[in-house]
């Protein structure tokens, strides 16, 4: 609806009108608005955005369309808005800007701006340090409430909007922290050390910003302080900052549960999946269809090695998909549940043994039940002695094998210190399709006498 | 490490020691604790706990321990303690009880606290009414800053920390709202409603939960006003819950993906699958084994169609695993793509045919390529004249196949009212491997001439 109508305003020209309207919506619309819209008429209605609006929109937006929008804007009016971000967000903007627009934009920075972004940009990718907002304003314990009030009127027009006010000693390091609600209610001659609470949360950081965001989400905090190793407070780390990390690691797991892997650190590979190039989606797609290419033809090459037999009995290849397939659905339900508990914390890595045994007998116990009932009726449906016996065990032992293969390959890779989503489906497949196979047709031959 | 200390204290009976120990934990180190405990071990640690420390550890605890918790304290203590929870949390915790105790629990709760609870209960599950935080504290604009201050005052104490305050009309409609610090830095004598922010999101009570939690996450709110159909504000939808919601979605589109399905309303999947029993593991992971198993037969029976064929050359059946998974994993990553941008809002469901043209056009690209490489190898290895271009032509329309499928399948379930994420993944895989093996064989007789 909204975005008919600015795409109307838009080719009929009516430009002051279209500016009215575009400056009552909320950032969300605009976002989404101008995501939609296609090239130059992005910048044209970009430019209409009021200040504030221009601001908020444009922190809203991912990557690309930043990308967009700042190569079609001036470089005056580019320098004015990358100098108007939080420093966190503009940090993350440069890294992904080719080198020779981020320096351009970074030596456009106020010098206050450019040291608070090139100490982001200090911090190893993916850590706590890279993600966090320096801006941040810090009180000493020993003021009172009256002051800090103060000092609040003075500088929060700098600062982005904090819910929390951390306290620190005399060496910076943090001690505690004030919620907003405690300075309005407190006393205006108490000190800050009496009202604050002393338990706080913080991360180092060089901490993993997925950890780091997973102890935001389970302890309920808004805010997360982030501190060097002698304690001092150098930045907070905020819920929706914790959120996007989150999500986006969900969006990595299931991504490359799905084979959909990529060397370098994509923004947003899902949206570059819909809007990508042909040749960005190959790049992401065709790795592990070729290691499938490959696991197949080997799995192809077991079956051609006992071609005598199926000659001899051709029935035998009617089996063949559903070894293959429940070997393959139970292996992906068994390294779901391990990643998933794996990254959620509910599965303690010293304890993998006993975690193990566990899929395993379940393993067996479904592959078992399943191996009888298929047993019965390749029996009953081919009426060839044997095949029953045949397809039912050889389906018991690969279901028992996929389990134990979907908890252990996941784990050591994770051991072995790779992710545990990336690899582990196509290692499973190929192990359990050769060897699920072999078995099946080392059965065949035994209890059929080929 | 602090595990061990409780564990070892515990054992040796230093009752005294211990309640200091664990006392000086925060609640989430309290929290990994009693969840590593078993049984009765549960209640002894968290008796020891002072109010404060019991209370925001048992807020931490997932359902399963919070039930347990529950069920080893006296009645008398059980409801002081319920009775303290915020409104959503309890309403939560009362879902998952058995109604009995659910109703024991209700019936002791104090006549403020009971309307609150029921009320929450009285929305949809899922709904943004379910998970609202019904405690707030609402101004109205015609307030000065000093009269908000003194509200705030007295009322700060019943409400869980907030850092929003929602502004209302006479009619109790939402109409703005002022952060806490508005409130510090505002001159005492202006009106609320000159200093409130009037652009205010809000959602209405029947708002599905997970739309609800990711419009707060896109416009990195903390905080989400829930209103009626008159728009007269009722809750909130706090951060913490946010996350909450959008985390539990992802497990569970991860989880059915790999067909772990389950009919009734579990609030921690992933755990069960690690913690349950094997009942409770087999009711969840069989039901798409079983239709697998199905599928699987049915692509035999396929196979089973062309014996004649297969007789005549045994070498066929080579090339079978390879056509399966090609098939198999494409269809798994067209589905990833395309679930994880509905999700996400990626994907425009009008210009769904746009979307769908493009994937097939990628499935071809990508399935000519790997035909074309895969026929060469069958043709080479096999020296069977006519198997390269059966092979080869087959593995281009299967993979083109499998990518429509897709995009078509969790659309189709999605406009159906279905969750496109529970079902997909199995009907792919049998429609794939049915035609697939259908198209392989058809065109073996076909070049081969058996």
């Amino acid at each position: 609806m909204k975005f008919q109508k600015v795409l109307e305003l838009l080719n009929n020209n009516e430009i002051s009108t279209l500016k009215d309207v575009i400056n009552s919506y909320n950032s969300l619309d605009i976002n989404s608005i101008i995501d939609q819209l296609e090239g130059d008429k992005k910048a044209v209605v970009f430019r209409l955005l009021n200040k504030d609006n221009a601001i908020s929109a444009f922190e809203l937006m991912d990557i690309d369309n930043q990308q967009q929008i700042l190569a079609l804007l001036t470089d005056e009016r580019a320098n004015e808005f990358v100098n108007e971000l939080e420093p966190d967000d503009r940090a993350k903007l440069l890294d992904e800007l080719p080198a020779k627009v981020a320096n351009r934009l970074m030596s456009s920075l106020s010098k206050e701006e450019r040291d608070k972004t090139a100490n982001i940009l200090g911090y190893e990718p993916e850590t706590a340090g890279r993600i966090m907002n320096p801006n941040i304003l810090k009180l000493n314990g020993t003021m009172t409430v009256t002051e800090a009030v103060k000092k609040i009127k003075e500088r929060y027009k700098d600062i982005e909007d904090f819910h929390f006010i951390f306290v620190t000693d005399k060496k910076r390091k943090l001690v505690g922290y004030v919620s907003l609600m405690d300075v309005i209610v407190a006393d205006k001659e108490d000190k800050i050390e009496d009202v604050m609470e002393p338990n706080v949360y913080s991360v180092y950081t060089s901490e993993d910003q997925e950890k780091a965001s997973r102890l935001l989400q389970k302890a309920d905090l808004i805010e997360l302080p982030v501190v060097d190793k002698e304690g001092r407070l150098l930045g907070v780390i905020t819920a929706d900052d914790a959120m996007e990390v989150l999500e986006n690691e969900a969006t990595e797991d299931i991504f490359e549960k799905a084979g959909l892997t990529t060397s370098d650190n994509e923004v947003d590979r899902s949206k570059r999946m819909i809007n990508g190039t042909v040749l960005q989606i190959w790049k992401v797609r065709l790795p592990f269809l070729i290691i499938t290419l490959i696991g197949g033809l080997t799995a192809g090459a077991v079956i051609g090695s006992f071609e005598e037999t199926l000659e001899a009995i051709a029935a035998v290849a009617i089996f063949i998909p559903v070894v293959m397939d429940m070997g393959g659905n139970v292996g992906t339900q068994s390294s779901t549940i391990f990643t998933r508990a794996l990254i959620l914390g509910q599965i303690d890595r010293k304890r993998f043994s006993k975690h193990f045994a566990k899929e395993v007998g379940i393993g067996a116990s479904m592959g078992m039940l399943l191996g009888i009932v298929t047993g019965v009726i390749a029996e009953v449906w081919q009426q060839i002695p044997g095949i029953g016996f045949a397809v039912g065990i050889a389906l018991a032992l690969t279901v028992t094998l996929a389990t134990a293969l979907g908890f252990a390959i996941p784990f050591l890779l994770n051991k072995l210190g790779f992710d545990q989503a990336a690899g582990s489906d196509p290692i499973i497949t190929t192990i359990k399709d050769i060897s699920g196979l072999a078995i099946y047709f080392f059965l065949v031959t035994h209890f059929l006498g080929h």
